[in-house]
C-alpha cells in the first residue's frame, strides 16, 4: 500500500520501519527531518509537508498531543487538503476524545475516512511489532487498515464504529494503570512505616492475587524507588488523566479516582518530578506520610 | 498437637476440618454450638467456653471482627486466663492493627505467645487448604505454628516480628482489590456511556495488561452486573477500608484512595447495597453518571 | 467617553444602562440584536459587528464563556482589527486564565491596552450598579477605566498588573462559594439524618460563627430545598470549577477540593440537575446518604 | 443549685468560676488537683473522686476526649454509681456521637437524666461567659439546666430530644470551619503563585462575600502564616474530623469533604505540624504546589 507516516519519534520510528519491512511504499514526514534519515536509508521517501505524505491510500499520524495533530491535519499544508477522497487517516496518537470527534467529522465532510487506533506498549514493543492496538471506525475502513495494523501490533481490538471510542479505551487503560500505581504507593508506604520490607511486600502481592505484569513492573519500581530514567514520564501520566477527565466531563461520567490521580501527578510535577517515571507518584504518598524524599526541599 | 479452634463459621469449619485431617487433637468452640456438630462427628471435642479450648499448645481464633475477638480473649471465661505459659494464641481473623497490638501486649504479660496470621481466600479455598497466609510474630513462635499453617494454606508469607503487621498487610491487600474494583467501575461506566460493550471492554483489558485473577474475577462480575449472591459483602469491604484507614491514622500515613473507597462503599450501603458483592461498588459510578440502577428509588 | 459594549445579556443590559445613565456615548453589539432595543431607546447606537463597537476609547465585553469572547475578539469583524492603538479592551466576562493571557498578548501586539475586570454579583446587583469588581492590568490603563468601573460597581479591587490574575481571583471566589455549598450539603444531610431540623440547624450556624451572606443565602436555599429557579446554574458552577482547575494545572497548584466540587457538580448534571441553582449540589450529598431525591429515577 | 464540675482545664476553669460567681454551690474534681486551687479559694469544695462530685443536682463534665469521659463516668468511683436518681449529667465535652448514645442509655438505666451541651468558643469566651452552647436532651431536663447554661454562654441552641445530636451539630460546625480553612489554603496558594499578594487577596474576600468572623480570623492567620501559638491545634482538628466521619458512618451519610480534610490534617501531623494551629492546613496546599515550607525536611 501507499502509506504516509507522520511523526518519526520514539514510537513512530520503529513502527514506520515495520511497515517498510512489510513491503509498503512509505512516505514519511517529521518536523525535524533529521530523524527520518534511517528510514530514508531503508527506502522511505521524504515529504516536505504533512500534506505531501497524505497522497496515498492511508496516512498514519503518531504524534505527541492534540496540538501536534491539529497542526498536521488542519494547518497550512495539512493532510485534510491533500488526502484523496476515500483514502484513510489512521490516527494512532493518544489524543483527546473531543479531537477524535472533530477529526472524524472533518474527514467525513471531505469524503475521507478516519480510523482511530491508539496503542498500548513502549518503544521496544513498537520496534518489535508487538503493540496492542485499539481500533475504532467504520468497519469497512478498519478492515482496509488491517494489514498495516498486523505489521505494527500483536493484536488489534476493534471497539466500536465511533472512532473516538478507541482513544477513550486507551485513556481508560492508562487510568487503570495509574490507579494501580497510586494504590501500590499508598500500600507500600503504610506497611513500610510499620517495619515491613518493601521488596518482600511487593513479592507477596505479586505471588498471590496480583500476578499481572502491571503489578510486577510497577511494584518493583516502587519497591526499589527506581524512578529514573522514565519509561513513561509523570507529566505524560498527568496529561492522560486530564484527557480522561475531559472525556468524562463530556460524557457526564464523574471519575473521582481519576481526579485524585490528576491532583497527585500535579503535586509530583510541582515538586520537580515531572520527568520521573510515572511510578514516582508513590513519592507523594511517602512525602504525605512525613518520610524524607528527594522532592522539593523545605524552606 | 493439641489445638483449640474458636470460630466455626464459613471459613473456620473448613480450616478446622483440615487440622483434624492432618492428625491434630482438636477442641472447638463456637457461640452457637450447632455449627460444631460435623467436626465433633469427625473426632473434635467441644469446649463450653473459649477458655476451655485454650488449654493445649495452640489456640486458633477465626472470628468476624474486633468485638468478637475481644470477647473471646478478654471476656469472662476467655482464653487469656487459661492459655498455658509458653502456649500460642494464633489469631487468623482479619482485625484491626490496634487490637493486634493490644493482644500482643496482653499475651506477653501473661508469658503466652501471640502470632497473627490472617488469610487471603474464600471459603472454598479454606476447605481445600489453599489459603494464602500472612504471618507475623516472634520467629520461634511462628516456627512452632508452621505445621498447622501448612495444613491450612498453600503458602505462608512471614512479614515481620511485629504481630500487628500481618493484619496490616492483609488489610492493604483488600484495599488494593477495592481500588481495582473502583477503577473498573469508573472505566466501564465511562466507555459504556460512549457505546463500547462492557464485556468486550473487560475482555480487552484482561487480554492485555490486566491479566491477573483480580481483574478477571471482578471485571466479569462488573461487566455482567452479577452482584448477588455476594462472594464478599460490600459492608465487609467497607469495614476493611475503615480498618485500613484506622491503621493509616495510627501510623500517620494518609491514604486518600482508601478514603475515597470508604466513602463509596458507605454510599452503596446507604443505598441499600450493603449485602451485595463488593464489586457492586461499580453501581455508584454508574449512578453518578446518571444511568439507572436498582439502588434506592427516587422521591 | 466613547464606549462600546458587547454582550447585552442578563448582566450586560443593566451594566450598559448604567453607563448610559452616567453620560457615556454607548455603542452596543449583541448577537441577537433584539435585546439591545431598550438601550437603543435610551440613546445607545447599534453596531452591526463587534468590531464596529470597538472604534471608541474603550470596548467592554461581557459574554458567557471563552468561546464567545474568542469569536468577538479574534473572529472576522472582531475587535482586534478595529480597536484604535492606545484604546482599551475592558474584559468583564468570567473566562479562563489561559484566554486572559492570550488576550493580553494579542492586544499588546497591536498596541492596544487590555484590562480584565470580572465581577461578583447577580443581575440585580448589575442593574443597581452594586457589583464588586476585580481589576487587573497596566495601572495607567486601569486608571483610565476607573470612571466606567465606578458607574458599574460599588467597589473595585485592583489585584495586580498581570491582567489574567483578575479572573483567577474571580474563579477562586466562586470556588470558595462552592466549597461552602458542599460543606453545608454534607452537614445538613448528616444532622438531618439524626433528626435535627434543617432550618433550625442553618439558623444556628448563621447566628454564630457563620454570619456571612454566603452562608445565609445558600443555607436557606439548602434548608428549604429551593433550587428552582436558579440564581446561578449548577452547570455554570461546574464550568467555573473547571476553569479554576485549569488555572491550577497551569500554575501547578493542586486543588483537591476543587476537584471534588467539579466531580459533584458533574454528578448533579448527569442526574438532570444542570439547570438547577448550584446550591442543588446538596442533593448529591443527600442522595449519597440514601435519602430520596427528585434526581434521575432508578431502573 | 448543687453542682459538680469535672475537668478544670483551659475551658473548665473559666466556666466553673462563672458558676461560682452566679451563686451555685460548686464541688470540683480534676485529675491533677493543683488546677482546682483558685476555685477552692473562691469557695468551691474539692472532691476526691468524680463520683463525689456527682452527689448534687447536676454534674458537669468538660473533658478532653471520649476516653477521659468514659473513665469519669464508667470507671471505679465514677459518677454513674453516685449520681442520685433524677439528677442530671450535663456533658459539655466534645465527644463522639456513639459515646453520647451510650451515656444517654446508661444514665436512663439508672434513672438519671442526661443532657449533652457542647460549646463553640475559645478559653477567653469561656472565661467571659460568652460561649455558644448547643444542647440536646429531654426538654424537662434541659430546662432544669437553663440557669447554669445562662451563666456559661451568651446563647443556648436546643437542637433535639436526642442528646447525641448536640455533639453531632458541634462536630459539623468544626467540619465547616475546617472546610473554610482548606478552601482558603488552596485559593491563597493558587493566586499567590500567580503573583497576587496574600494579604490583599484575603482583604478582598472578607470585604465582599466572605465577611464572617471565620474568614477574617483564618484568612488573616493564613495570609500571614501565623500558625504558632495554636488557638486550636491541628491534631484536635484531625480528631474532630474523625469523630464527624465516625458519626457519618454510623448514620450512613458519606462526607467526602470531611474525608479530604481528615487526610490533609493527617499529612500535616505526619510532617510534624500537629501542634500548630489548625489553619496550618494551608501549608499542605502550599507544599503540594511545590512551594518551600518549614514542614519535614527532604532527604
Amino acid at each position: 500500500m501507499q502509506v504516509g507516516f507522520i511523526g518519526i519519534g520514539r514510537m513512530g520510528s520503529g513502527m514506520a520501519a515495520n511497515l517498510l519491512a512489510a513491503g509498503h511504499e512509505l512516505t514519511v514526514y517529521n518536523r525535524s527531518p533529521a530523524k527520518t534519515e534511517t528510514l530514508i536509508g531503508k527506502g522511505a521517501k521524504l515529504a516536505g509537508t504533512p500534506g505531501e505524505a497524505a497522497r496515498g491510500n492511508v496516512v498514519i499520524t503518531m504524534l505527541a498531543d492534540d496540538r501536534a495533530v491539529e497542526q498536521v491535519v488542519f494547518g497550512k499544508g495539512g493532510i485534510l487538503d491533500t488526502l484523496p477522497r476515500g483514502a484513510i487517516h489512521l490516527s494512532m496518537s493518544t489524543i483527546s476524545y473531543a479531537l477524535d470527534e472533530r477529526l472524524a467529522a472533518a474527514h467525513r465532510d471531505k469524503g475521507q475516512d478516519f480510523v482511530a487506533a491508539p496503542v498500548f506498549g513502549r518503544p521496544d514493543a513498537a520496534a518489535a511489532g508487538k503493540l496492542f492496538i485499539v481500533a475504532a471506525g467504520k468497519p469497512e475502513a478498519v478492515t482496509r487498515c488491517q494489514t498495516l495494523l498486523d505489521a505494527l501490533g500483536q493484536r488489534t481490538f476493534i471497539v466500536s464504529e465511533a472512532a473516538a471510542t478507541a482513544n477513550l479505551v486507551k485513556l481508560s487503560g492508562n487510568f487503570l494503570i495509574a490507579a494501580v500505581i497510586e494504590g501500590l504507593g499508598e500500600a507500600v508506604t503504610l506497611v513500610s512505616k510499620a517495619g515491613v520490607d518493601r521488596a518482600q511486600y511487593v513479592d507477596l502481592l505479586t505471588s498471590t492475587l496480583f500476578g499481572a505484569p502491571v503489578y510486577k513492573t510497577y511494584g518493583a519500581l516502587i519497591a526499589e524507588e527506581r524512578y529514573h530514567p522514565a519509561g513513561f514520564k509523570a507529566e505524560l501520566g498527568h496529561k492522560d488523566m486530564r484527557l480522561a477527565l475531559s472525556a468524562a466531563q463530556q460524557l457526564q461520567a464523574p471519575m473521582p479516582l481519576a481526579s485524585l490521580l490528576a491532583d497527585r501527578f500535579l503535586a509530583l510535577m510541582a515538586a520537580g518530578g515531572g520527568a520521573l517515571d510515572w511510578s514516582a507518584l508513590a513519592l507523594i504518598a511517602k512525602r504525605d506520610a512525613g518520610e524524607p524524599t528527594k522532592l522539593t526541599p523545605s524552606e
